[in-house]
Formats: structure tokens, C-alpha cells, sequence
């Protein structure tokens, strides 16, 4: 049965999901890009952005469960864009360029309405003005069998589990502090070991 | 110099550096105990309660790393008992009988006066009233050279780290969620992979 699916949404070992100040030169925020590491060096994510190489190995086997089976794609609207507010015009398309990495039609949650708009390689972003449950009603509709995958941000997410209509989770923890200093990052199979220590 | 160190405070994937409910029964709360299991089999953790035998390695080398060249404790006072408000009498001597782990003096924040206890085995438990800075200056100068070790709990910790006191912190993520189900932990140098699902 289709599922609602996060994964691979990466938090700081302080329990952010992006870093602060969020613009067009630092779409996941300042330092964010950081949190994704384990994730940008994998095989499976050079592959999805046309390139070769990359690690092999559970960071990889985590990248592609992630794009494995997902019919379709909810995001919160500011994954979409840094744009708050009305949209002042229809020039912004998201920060992918013409053939975005979902593959799919993605359901974006805004209180402001826009026709849809198709890009290359089969994504169609749809603008939701109704409500969390809206989107997922039709991202589970477009998403047939497959999986549904909320991609976040933070608040997006939230508002999901608050209304108790997530299946499945998976968070990867990265060795990042957004803000102070992280001196060693050991895991074991019994707990993750974070010192911190003054900047 | 003698530094303020939290070391091997552990915390759920949730976030939660205890279990709901402390009771006689549950010191650390309910489910509180399956935090600590990283640091329970290990050959330090036996050593210091007279066993043998434990596990060697990463986890046991932090157990050991947060009892090394402590002089002194600061302890929030629901670490020392369940008690709250006024002092009924001094029957309550902690939770670790008549000779504790501690082997120095234990500063214990409490808005309650009652006189010092002398346990077995060089723990002598004071009680402070006048705030987090003046345990720190008394721990400090009752640790000479050596470290002042900030226990927890969490509210205590909050308190110094606010205050900006905290010179190290060890934080150990344990694969518990205190209320839900983690159905796969698989942490990699690059990031610790938590699944969560629907209990």
C-alpha cells in the first residue's frame, strides 16, 4: 500500500533541518549544504545529477531507498523557492533549473495559488492553496501504488506527524553543529559519541 | 585548567535525557535505564560497581574519558532523589546507597538548606541554595587541579550552558525513542541513519 514517506532529511547533531538565512546563493540556508555530506559524496547521488563515481556502502544504500519507489513529492513552499508572500510574477521555477530530480509531479504547499508548471524529465509542480491534507489526497492519488515522499522543511513536516499521517521516517543525524563546534564524532553501534567544545 | 565538563550525558533520538515519571522504581525514569546501555556493559561500568568482565573499545574508552580527573560534581537535585519541595527529614541519602560512585564532593542545587552528608568512599554531598554560580565556584575550588563534572539533569544543564559555563560536552545519542519505535539504526563516520515507523 502507498505510504507517506520522509527520508534521508538530514538534521545537525543540534536538531536543525537547514542552516539560517535561506537566499539564492544558500538555498538549504548558511552552512547547510554541510548536513548533506554523507549523502552528496554517494554513487547513487552523483548518478541522479548525471555524474559518475562516488561511495558505495550504507550512506549510499540510505541515498537510493530515498528515490526507490516514490510516486510523488509534497514540499513545504519554501523548499520551493526563497520567495515569501505572493509570487510577483511566474519567473521562478524552483532552484533546480529546467529538469528538476523528481521525476514525478511535486505538490507544493502555499497559501498562494499559481498554475502548474511542467518541466523537463517528467516534474510537474502543482501549487496546493487547501491544506496539508489536500496535497496529501492528491499526491496519493498522482503517486498510484508508489510511495508518497515528504520532502520537509521542518514546519512541513511537523504538521504532518501532528496530524499523525506519517508511515515512515528516516532521519539521518550528520556530525554538524549549526553554530558552535563539534571535536569528535565516534558512533558505535550502541550510541553516537558528540563532544562539543567552545568555539 | 580545571575545566566545567559534561561528559557521557546521554540523550534519545527524540531528545530526552530521561524517561517520564521518576519514582523510586525508575531512578531515570520510565524507560530511562535503556538510555545508558551504550555505558552499562562496559568494562569501566563494571569496574566501578565491583564487577569484571565489560566490553572494551569506543564506548567503554567514554566511560572511562567522564571518570578521569574529576575533583567534583554538580548535580541538579532530582538527580539526587525523587523528593520535591522542603526536606521532610534527612532519611534520603541519594539513590546509590551508603557508598556512591562519586569518591569527591557532590555540589547538589536545591532552593532547600540541609547540612552536608558524609557517604562512604570520599563522597561528601553538599547542599547549595544560592545559585548555579556559587556551586561552581565551591565545586571549583573543592576540585583543585582537576575537572568539575556537571551530572545533569537536563533543566541544570540548560541553566550553564545559558550562562555560558560549559567548557566540554560529551553527548551520547542513544538509538531509543522515549514514545515511539526506531526500527533501524545504522550509524557510518558520515552521519547516524534512524529509521522511525508507526509503533
Amino acid at each position: 500500500m502507498s505510504k507517506l514517506r520522509v527520508s534521508a532529511f538530514t538534521l545537525s547533531i543540534d536538531g536543525y533541518g537547514a542552516g539560517p538565512d535561506q537566499d539564492l546563493e544558500n538555498p538549504l540556508g548558511v552552512g547547510g549544504m554541510g548536513l548533506h555530506a554523507w549523502m552528496t559524496g554517494t554513487r547513487t547521488f552523483a548518478a541522479m545529477h548525471g555524474g559518475e563515481g562516488g561511495t558505495t556502502g550504507v550512506d549510499d544504500d540510505f541515498t537510493a531507498r530515498g528515490i526507490t519507489n516514490v510516486g510523488a513529492w509534497i514540499l513545504g513552499r519554501n523548499m520551493f523557492g526563497p520567495i515569501r508572500g505572493p509570487w510577483p510574477d511566474e519567473a521562478w521555477r524552483g532552484w533546480w533549473g529546467p529538469n528538476p530530480p523528481y521525476h514525478v509531479p511535486v505538490f507544493v504547499l502555499t497559501h498562494h495559488a499559481r498554475p502548474p508548471i511542467t518541466m523537463d524529465g517528467g516534474t510537474t509542480f502543482h501549487f496546493v492553496t487547501d491544506g496539508i491534507h489536500a496535497a496529501l489526497g492528491r499526491a496519493t492519488e498522482a503517486a498510484g501504488a508508489k510511495d508518497v515522499r515528504l520532502g520537509g522543511g521542518v514546519a512541513t513536516i511537523r504538521q504532518y506527524l501532528s496530524a499523525g499521517l506519517i508511515d515512515e521516517m528516516h532521519i539521518a543525524v550528520s556530525p554538524v553543529i549549526l553554530g558552535s563546534r563539534c571535536s569528535e564524532h565516534v558512533p558505535t553501534s550502541q550510541a553516537t559519541h558528540v563532544v562539543l567544545t567552545r568555539a
